[in-house]
């Protein structure tokens, strides 16, 4: 019986490579973005397919055919970059052989929906800047630390130029790779300086989580324990401005950043005006951060040459990030305000660095 | 009956969170280099970690215990990288959690068990240096593909500065990324620069496989539809010296690779010895490549600044590369010839690149 069970196997695993599914599992996206999941898996009992943070619409089950193959076709799903999990007999995985992002404090699978009217974050044929790994020690972590950076197309080429730096954060449970992985961050700026819409800048990425020595969870600090921004500021910033050709001069320096990385950059941002000239908000507001007292210790229309709002109307925030606007307006602040339809998800915030790119360093 | 399930289910997420099974699965290597796997997984029937290329030797089944985790010890594993899967009830997945490794044709579990004597691949206090990754567009593929370069500590700070440059492949069912994330090739050259034993050089890594436009497998041609040497010689030998501070001259520039990159260095190498004036094989020989061909064209004594065979002892092609060896020494073509301990895997690649670097631009 073993044996029977054996020679079946591998002769269903024969058929899944003669037909689309070679690795034993498939994903296709179908043009009216449903999307097929195959699993081959004689032997388990329950699969489905569960989106993190609901952006699949929650659990999708598998339905096991005859030759031992799990399958599933979901509704249309929301166009972007949504992570998610499949759950075999209860044990949550990623789905096999699909590529894994950073996120959710782990490698989770990630699907890309394309948007039949969005190009902007694509590859297309103008000339595609760099996005470097650069690996230096942090005395605030005392540890090796690796920052992304993008440079624009030319860099290399004319290296008499100096640029323009925007600090760029992730969210909670992603890491520095995010912004280049999931948000397509490097693609949205050859397509906006190429076409002339947005001055050639370099844009850092690191990761927005920085323990300092002794903190028990070195991955994932306590508020407490992780100092961004001494990092930024003492290892981060130097290391960039000796290594690359940047513009040293706060004018010339942005920090934006989204959700947990927009917090940050209200809070080291205001708090560093001298090294900051424009701050960047991306789904995310205040919190706890005093920014009454930035508004009477400074002229911001004076010291900021850009403050940018961006918000999701779905995302809960939404509500947290107008009162904000309607505070900066009170005040007399001058602002962007930027909204767009989507929720707390990549596909906004693609959106929002291709609007606040336009604006910076203008 | 379902719901009780579901709290017990609940109870059980949270006891992991507590105890070190935090995501719902933990790999943890021991200092004698066993290494425990623990899955949570109420209702699987069946679960095994099985190493890819038996580099684990074999399926090790887990045990379920009475709280519904799942845990296998494994003997002492051989130092060094190495790929594997978890299989539950007949599905292989990646390991929950882990970091992934494009390896086997698809994104793969990898596994490091540290050697407590070598440190040669580690990052260290010494300068290090940057891995970029570049777009381009190749004529030859007719898609938009990414390399990613090494550049040297310093690269950055002195313009003025020209490097020597060192093309660098991977072997089957890898991609351009596995030099960098399998092979610690920036960590292994940045110990050696940064200790004065290898010269600074760049190091060019793109994918291996490059499918002419038309191709039935785009992302793993057959033999006919993969122009790698088209690509390297018409599109990224061109996009490097343009865009890096390279030395533009034979002389300058070696190719090199592992298992299918080492038999792609022979053929490309051999016979474009106007481009390369080094050759690095790495655990490949020259299989149907007609070398007597070009042992009777070229003085290749004369040509070569190098030519550099390595093998692991235990890799069954151990006994083509010494034949390869043995013919090279009766023709009298000088090379050098290094074998180390170890099979077919990338803790012998580290090896021999530590080594190769050592000899190259010398």
């Amino acid at each position: 019986m073993k044996n029977m069970q054996h020679i079946l196997f591998v002769f269903l695993i024969i058929q899944a490579i003669a037909t689309d599914l070679f690795g034993q599992a498939s994903v296709t996206v179908h043009h009216d973005r449903c999307v097929t999941f195959k699993v081959l898996g004689l032997y388990a009992n329950s699969l489905y397919i569960e989106g993190l943070g609901n952006a699949l619409g929650g659990k999708h089950f598998m339905n096991l055919s005859r030759d031992g193959i799990w399958e599933v076709t979901t509704p249309p799903i929301e166009p972007g970059f949504h992570y998610y999990q499949l759950v075999i007999d209860s044990v949550a995985v990623n789905f096999p052989g699909q590529p894994t992002y950073f996120g959710w404090g782990k490698e989770t699978s990630g699907l890309e929906i394309p948007d039949d009217n969005l190009e902007f974050y694509l590859p297309h044929r103008t000339p595609h800047g760099d996005v470097s790994a650069k690996w230096y020690h942090s005395k605030t972590t005392n540890t090796i630390r690796k920052a992304l950076i993008y440079t624009p197309p030319g860099y290399h080429v004319d290296l008499n130029l100096r640029f323009p730096v925007l600090y760029l954060q992730h969210g909670a449970g992603e890491n520095e790779m995010a912004w280049v992985y999931q948000g397509k961050a490097n693609f949205i700026m050859d397509n906006l300086i190429s076409s002339g819409q947005a001055i050639p800048m370099i844009i850092v990425m690191d990761n927005g989580y920085a323990a300092i020595p002794g903190s028990e969870n070195p991955e994932r600090p306590s508020r407490e324990d992780n100092d961004f921004e001494g990092l930024l500021l003492n290892d981060l910033i130097p290391v960039i401005d000796h290594n690359f050709r940047t513009i040293r001069d706060r004018e010339y320096r942005a920090l934006a950043g989204l959700s947990m990385g927009g917090a940050q950059a209200i809070r080291i941002g205001f708090s560093n005006l001298d090294l900051f000239g424009s701050i960047g908000v991306l789904s995310s507001y205040p919190g706890n951060f005093d920014v009454q007292s930035v508004y009477r210790a400074y002229d911001l229309n004076e010291e900021l040459g850009l403050l940018w709002l961006g918000y999701g109307k779905e995302d809960k925030r939404y509500s947290k990030g107008l009162d904000f606007h309607h505070e900066l307006r009170k005040e007399g602040i001058e602002h962007i305000w930027y909204e767009c339809e989507g929720g707390h998800v990549w596909q906004v915030w693609r959106k929002h660095l291709y609007d606040l790119a336009k604006h910076l360093f203008k």
